[in-house]
């Protein structure tokens, strides 16, 4: 069987009658299963987590962003999370028997659809088309404010739809990219210092681990310092690693790991290094797990 | 969805187009899942694994099991593995969202319609209808030479089917267990004495853990000793303080380890404290995982 994820980001987190809208049109037909959905007030975002067959989420995916394309207005949308469209940001996440090239067509197909609807399109990471759009942040920069004068420049002119700024929609950034893992790992100390040096150890950008973007932040109830990342691939960068690396940089200060969280969904594949570094089980293959 | 694993047994595993007949019969219809087929010339006895809905494993496990009593004569069985009876054990094994009742009814009817094929059954383990029936072993003792004078005592009259000795079937043992788990640790010495040590340490028999079944092995090739194990029941006895005790008891000896083994088929839920206990994931939920 094969198994694609999709990961829907609107630029709605606060009229809940919206997002039920909007969640029903993903629902209507195609047998996909959600297993994450999260508004949020503050950022008046809500993310779409689904998984299924590629065809399936493919159809679902255009239904719930026609819905979103129809029922938000940007020029209304306040919220703290960056943002440039009604429908945000649309990763295709390759999980089980999809390759990447499968996916980026997927991406694509996604992408003309919602150029048709009017909504410019930019494809981003394994779907981009110009070096410097492999990047999110880059994409979004200046956000939808930032839109209509950004578009008017050449290399900013879109992959998909018009070529030209469209107040209500913005624009959609869409693509493929390597299964994201949220992990946090919080520190039996109250000293902020500490935790930015192991940011600093562990960090791609920093000489640390090409694929650990990461922050430190502080617990104000826990009273403790929380090391905060995603791991952007865990096939070239297992979690068990850059835990094992955070353990031993904190204990050079005489700081230990008071316990750590994994954060919304959790690829399966992303534990097969956590049972074989930890249980030392050399030849284990996943396919010996059932469910 | 819900999901029950059946592991059969049956008395050949020499006669492989014998097998792929009962396969067949398995496979005729309802959608069920192999997660593990193994023939064994030694043993002369294949174990069929496999998965799905409880009604279609019910349905699936009664084709296969008419067919493989049809096939197999017992009068001519020979293998080093215990037996009695041509479908020899058929454990039923709750994996998801299927209770022990549920399980235990399954069991029931499909010892019920092995009964009326004119097969001696007995219950056991979660089915068994007597304490004395609960163990596998008490009720295999002696095995299929001993089973004609052992039905003509009281205490032996199956709990289905024919109360007198039938000898090309033989009898039939089925019922409830919780899932297995194969788990060996290879310790980087060459003395039995120390394996025999901590076998002794962690066995529930010895005042060990009481869900561990284990003995000391020299593995002659890698030159090291294996504790092997079955856990019986990784929730009450989870892998992980099994591990760490064995790593705890070696080292004693000066002793570390090589590396471990998960033999075959492993549930997917024996993971969770994996999980919990290496990464500190206190509050993690195995339905945060997607495959």
């Amino acid at each position: 069987m094969k198994s694609l994820l999709a990961e829907v980001n609107i630029s709605e987190g606060r009229d809940l009658d919206l997002v039920e809208k909007v969640k029903a049109a993903l629902l209507e037909k195609e047998d996909v299963r959600v297993i994450d959905l999260d508004s949020d007030k503050d950022h008046n975002r809500t993310v779409f987590t689904y998984i299924g067959e590629p065809e399936a989420i493919l159809e679902s995916t255009k239904r719930l962003a026609a819905k979103a394309v129809e029922l938000i207005d940007m020029t209304k949308h306040e919220g703290s999370h960056p943002r440039m469209g009604a429908v945000d940001v649309v990763p295709f996440i390759p999980v089980k028997n999809v390759t990447n090239e499968e996916a980026v067509e997927i991406a694509k197909d996604f992408g003309k659809f919602l150029g048709k609807l009017g909504v410019p399109v930019y494809y981003y990471e394994d779907a981009a088309t110009r070096p410097e759009r492999k990047n999110l942040v880059k994409i979004r920069k200046g956000q939808y404010e930032a839109l209509e004068e950004k578009m008017k420049k050449e290399e900013w002119e879109p992959d998909e739809g018009p070529h030209a700024f469209v107040p209500k929609s913005g624009a959609t950034v869409t693509g493929v990219r390597f299964p994201l893992v949220a992990f946090n790992v919080n520190l039996r100390t109250d000293d902020i210092e500490i935790g930015k040096k192991i940011v600093k150890a562990i960090r791609g950008a920093k000489g640390g681990y090409k694929n650990v973007r990461s922050i430190a932040l502080r617990l104000e109830e826990k009273n403790m310092i929380q090391v905060s990342m995603n791991l952007v691939n865990y096939e070239e960068t297992p979690i068990p690693r850059v835990l094992e690396t955070i353990r031993s940089e904190a204990r050079r200060y005489g700081v230990i790991i008071a316990g750590a969280e994994l954060i919304g969904p959790v690829p399966l594949m992303a534990l097969e290094e956590v049972l074989k570094h930890y249980l030392q089980v050399h030849d284990f293959s996943m396919e010996q797990i059932y469910y």
